[in-house]
């Protein structure tokens, strides 16, 4: 995604031994499939308008116009904005903004499509509106989803890349990863389980987020079933939920670890216990790890049953990661595997958003609060009571208060919102504001990024 | 450009034996050259807009913003809008507004840049805004020009595509034809130069304003200088001019003919007598056009000392063209060549104005109304009088009327404002309101376009 | 206002014979005092945006204003707007609102002035924004304090109207009875103190919130000390706090009335207990009313040391009053008098509302949500620790849920954000949005208001 | 109006001893008039917005909305706004603004209506918008017409004041005099007529603007008739008209009076010989004046045989008018008085305009330019080409370039764009952009504004 590599991010390639190439065409525009999200976001986008302006024979409300424009950049002057201003052919005046492309819910459909059919039938289904009578107008009313999937024809095609080491890596789909599910695309994994012996794959945020939406969103899409987890962590983000400031992650500190572990266990535990699967803990080591807080933490997970390993990747490449791996096929081949989903999916909204919360959170229940009672009540109302649930919360804790680090206990999550991404298909129950248009910092990285007049690009890292 | 493909207009790659492929291809993504230039201009426009927000240490005056942003759709109700709306971090608010990416600064740079070091320069001179004191703020001042040259650096180069005979042809570029000069790249044409035999290129619209910019901006700039010219004209057109009605065009009539062939002979002259270059008139052949009609066509440019040849490309392909290619290679070898400019680039912009005014149009004069003279007194005192120009004016008239047909005389042009695009290198006259951002029909094309299973795309042509 | 006589609700000059006259003046412009309030309110926006727009020397940010414009009017399209739209010399861009008049901050001052010194006083102190360190910024640093002084120099006088009955009123002032304080002029009830016996003023909305304001800020303000309370009710609005709804209010019901009385209780308990002031229950008699539901509101006051008087005023002027009126007297030279505020303003905002939650509202606590913590904390720095708490609150609860009738226990109330009005002289608590301006129904009261031609008016009641 | 008074100019309420007391009620809120045309106004937009808000039956076009709202202060920030933003509730999003008060049709309604039954007729046929088949919407269709008569019905009386030597004097209405008539109301002059022996009225700025719309809307509509004309002229402005710059006025320069004096005299002409009526010519004497400058215009007037008299009013009082006096007298008994109209009002709306272009302006024609024509044929086609013309034009110049000084030749009118002010009953011809709502100078008056404690206002004057 452009937004943030020109922001304050930069690129997304990984580092050290452990880095996709071509870094810098991954990080720029790269196949141009986002770009071909953007545009296919943003041709329904003027498709509706337009259809509003020509005499809105579907009766749509512009007070409730629930799509909004993309663009793959960080910019904060476009989230909130007023269009259609001007004169008689300048179109209608309304509220209106900006997600970052990956936002889009087109990304998301990208990554859960099975093939072109069932991405215009996803896109059909696109929610783009209310009417006045209060129905939900979709994609397919306004007849796009054949010029969004012709944008989309080739996007929908894995990007094949490798790691420094010649690996094979598919780079495939990004959608976010708090109101969609931050995972890859089901092509490209079931391209690579075609192609490959072992397929590792990647679910972003900690695991009560991205395994939780990998499981009970792309799993129950596609009929994927993992064969075994690797829950990555580190000494440092350990002690960091242990109370230990940034400046200290230096020093060693088995009390703060003793006080930050359990987080990591409530992980194991959810991956073992919730979802049924073998797992195994891999510790990205750093040279200020000490022996005496790896140890620690490796009996605590043994005493759920499960190995540590250390991994090295960065530094040595491969070779670094030689450990984690047989400890991987060991759970493959003789790992108990009883594979389950968090919920059932036929039950009401509020019962699966108690489920995640109760069982992956460790919450003791839920508060729904601001618009979600009526949000619910009327995504059930327009029948999508039995989709699947994005959870939109933060990453920061196993509750939705950033601040409560380790595991907490005794605590509730509060639902603000509830929304349905009908064409991706899931629910998305958000616990707070969600910022989903980036602004870039105060000296952005655009900056220092260039090119030579050979081509060369630096300050893309 | 994606916009009116989708719009009213369908592909551009032509039609009928007279065509360029993979059609599909350059009517969507292509090489995404477009998508980079939308990004590297929102980029300029995310840059600006967040140096204002925090903090404006340049002082830029929010209501002297020149710089919009830019997508490649038509999309109306992005024309005017009001952006920064929203909290504290959310920006601040200003008028803003989108044209279509073609209609960037940029796709002109990328147009007329000599390699990337010359792109780098002219991004750095791109004027975003004014400050309070009056004075120019550029894209260098604001850090920009290595990121936007980082995002161009592959779109910079040309693209390599075939006819249906599988003749090379390289398709680069878009500017748009009236706020910019509406030619390929430099780059593309050198490139072909060094490939080819002969280069045949194109220049938009009428020879008033393709050629003339093509010779006076293009070729200026580049050392660029064409052997022999192709005038297209067809015998519709030239009744057209004469005043027969579209739906009449299929009936002989030599009397709306000797009343439109006129305004072909001021192109010619033009050509032959304004630039000094040998002209050849290609008259596309349609079956309705009568022996009586191209005689009297043929027998008129005799008088000017020009050939006429028939071609018949969309029908025959190569062959149609035989004898048009051969009245061609004749000019370019025995052809009178005393190429030279419409005008002295060192002269002020009002008396370059009126060259092409009088001399190219056949004007009496010119009235400097609205902001006209005020613009053209800022450009000139923050630099840049020495820039050629860039007229913006209709293609339907030799005038700046569209409803003077043929050869009109005793009118005045009428300059209403006057801007400058400083990293293309030219200033723009305006004669009206020119439209930069399009719009979609009551039934978009889009909605006919569709993919199937296998990724067969339709309803594009 | 005539905001609402325009739109839903009609005049507010009283009825039957319990009313005041000139009735129709009353209703419409009366003495010009709100247009006089518009128009200073408006002129400090206008010189506001006036300072930003010529260079902004005190370096206001303008994403934070808190001054809006107000109109004495029912326009919802006001209520959110984007001004300074268009060329150089057309101001700057912002987001900005209109409030009806009555909630102006100036019409809260002039109601709380003591004269016109104390008047320009509390101008200056108006906080109309924040610079962008974050320190407030004054009507008084605009210099507008003595055109919005002159401009209020006739409106300060109290208005002397009569009843029916040529019983002298002041109808003085009307600022909002939830975002402000509700009650009419301090001038105009000290008038009618050197003028009069005995007067009677009326404080707006239920007495948790009326008389709270009256006491804990008019009072407090002014040194006025009520000498006794008149608390009315209805048998209807105490059956209706009992759980019945308004189809069936006209049957007899005690059982619901049973349920509904403690809500009059608290109020009479709050009167006596918490501000130490000897009261009547005046009952508002209705045709429906039964003799054993007005014996049971009887007894039940009785209980609590306080009497029931009828009051027939609407029917019958005043001889309808007169066995109230005799009470009153009674209570005036009898009474306990122990008077005192609800709470001691020199201690923190969060006691203040505190004492009045759980003392007047009787909540269990309260619970500071939304921007309020950080809202609180700015407005202590800024020095505004020590003014009275003016609740935002609905009227139909004494709790600060509008469905929790009667005399709820077990709530807390909810802060959500806090204001100052500092020229005002109190903090402003907000449990919910507020609406300050308000809309006009499908059928507004002006399309049957009418005027003929000799200048009588109808439609207005 | 306050909108000046706070802003730049300060009061009009004359000046030295011609003046009208009480001044400061004068130029504050004064009988609140203009408060009531505002609200009445304000009401008007309210009503239209909330019935396209409420379901729109009249099929009214957002994008054709001719009503603007109102506010009486000098405020640049309303003039271009976006309204309606927010929530389903808060209205409908549009572009809109406010303009001055006085320049509200419904003052010049105010001041042309010769009762409340006329008033109502003229505020129904206010032309509030546009439906989506072109056709006008009117006040009418909105059922406004009795509410805003209602609010109307005092301001409608006019209102009596009085000289410093207690003449009696009418202050009734203030229509913008450039896109309404500019002269105060018909009420005020009929009944002056009738208590008064003599009555003097004034018109707003040249006699080219201010006698042309007395005479052709204020006198066609009421029937009244000027028995003599005073021409109202100083040495200082027409020497400023021979092209004399502010700073020497001081200085006798009879060669510049000889090139300014034609201005006046093309102005004495129009009222004798283009309207018919007896005049003299009223010399405003300055200090600075020499005899020989006065002795000049004296003679110069003379040869159209039109008296001059010097008036030392200002400093005088009445007593510096007698001369002036007895010369009006003796036009009244003895001149020759053949009224006459500027043109046919049953001829079409461009005749009209040329009319006065040519006869009283005295340009060569008349041209139609921007969107006059359309404009013109759109007012014809729903029924109002019969209605006199209010020309919009600056009263610098008998041209409509304001740097035209003395008397021009050879020049032409151009009409930008034309409108029909329907209720008022005149089309407006527009000759430029006409500012419609003034901001504030960088230091308003109001600034210096103050009233103290006893309620003596400062700084108005």
């Amino acid at each position: 995604s452009l937004g943030p590599t020109f922001g304050i991010k930069g690129g997304a390639a990984g580092g050290g031994y452990a880095q996709v190439v071509p870094m810098e065409d991954i990080n720029l525009h790269f196949t141009g499939d986002i770009h071909a999200v953007s545009t296919a976001h943003n041709l329904l986008a003027a498709m509706l308008d337009n259809h509003i302006a020509q005499g809105n024979s579907l009766n749509i409300d512009p007070k409730r116009i629930v799509l909004r424009r993309v663009m793959d950049m960080n910019d904060r002057q476009l989230r909130n904005i007023v269009i259609g201003l001007g004169g008689l052919g300048d179109g209608y005046v309304r509220e209106a903004g900006f997600d970052i492309s990956v936002a889009s819910e087109i990304m998301a459909i990208l990554c859960l499509a099975n093939d072109l059919d069932d991405l215009k039938d996803r896109v059909k289904r696109i929610i783009v509106a209310y009417n006045r009578a209060g129905e939900p107008v979709t994609a397919g009313q306004l007849k796009a989803e054949g010029a969004v999937a012709a944008l989309l024809k080739d996007a929908l095609k894995p990007n094949l890349v490798q790691t420094l080491e010649q690996t094979p890596t598919f780079i495939h789909g990004g959608p976010f990863a708090n109101i969609a599910h931050g995972c890859n695309s089901v092509m490209a994994t079931k391209m690579a389980l075609k192609l490959g012996d072992y397929v590792v794959t990647e679910a972003g945020f900690g695991a009560d987020l991205g395994a939780e939406k990998f499981i009970d969103i792309k799993c129950r899409y596609s009929g994927l079933q993992p064969d075994a987890v690797v829950i990555v962590a580190t000494v440092r983000a350990l002690k960091s939920h242990g109370g230990v400031a940034k400046a200290d992650l230096n020093q060693e500190n088995l009390e703060a670890l003793a006080k930050g572990v359990p987080n990591l266990l409530k992980h194991v535990e959810n991956v073992t216990q919730n979802f049924g699967l073998p797992a195994v803990v891999a510790l990205n080591r750093f040279p200020t790890d000490t022996e005496a807080e790896l140890d620690f933490i490796q009996a605590e997970c043994k005493k759920l049953g499960v190995n540590v390993a250390l991994s090295e990747v960065w530094a040595q490449g491969g070779a670094g990661g030689i450990e984690l791996a047989k400890e991987v096929l060991k759970l493959i081949e003789n790992g108990e595997n009883n594979f389950r989903f968090a919920y059932d999916v036929n039950t009401g909204i509020k019962d699966k958003i108690q489920a995640i919360a109760t069982k992956i959170y460790g919450a003791d229940g839920v508060d729904f609060i601001g618009s979600s009672n009526q949000d619910i009540e009327n995504i059930e109302r327009i029948g999508y009571r039995d989709l699947p649930v994005c959870m939109a919360k933060t990453q920061y804790s196993l509750s939705d208060d950033s601040k409560k680090i380790g595991r907490p206990k005794n605590f509730r999550i509060s639902i603000r919102s509830v929304r349905v991404s009908a064409g991706a298909g899931f629910v998305v129950a958000l616990t707070g504001d969600i910022m989903t248009m980036p602004g870039l910092p105060k000296v952005p990285a655009a900056e220092n990024i260039d090119v030579d007049s050979t081509g060369r690009i630096s300050g893309l890292f």
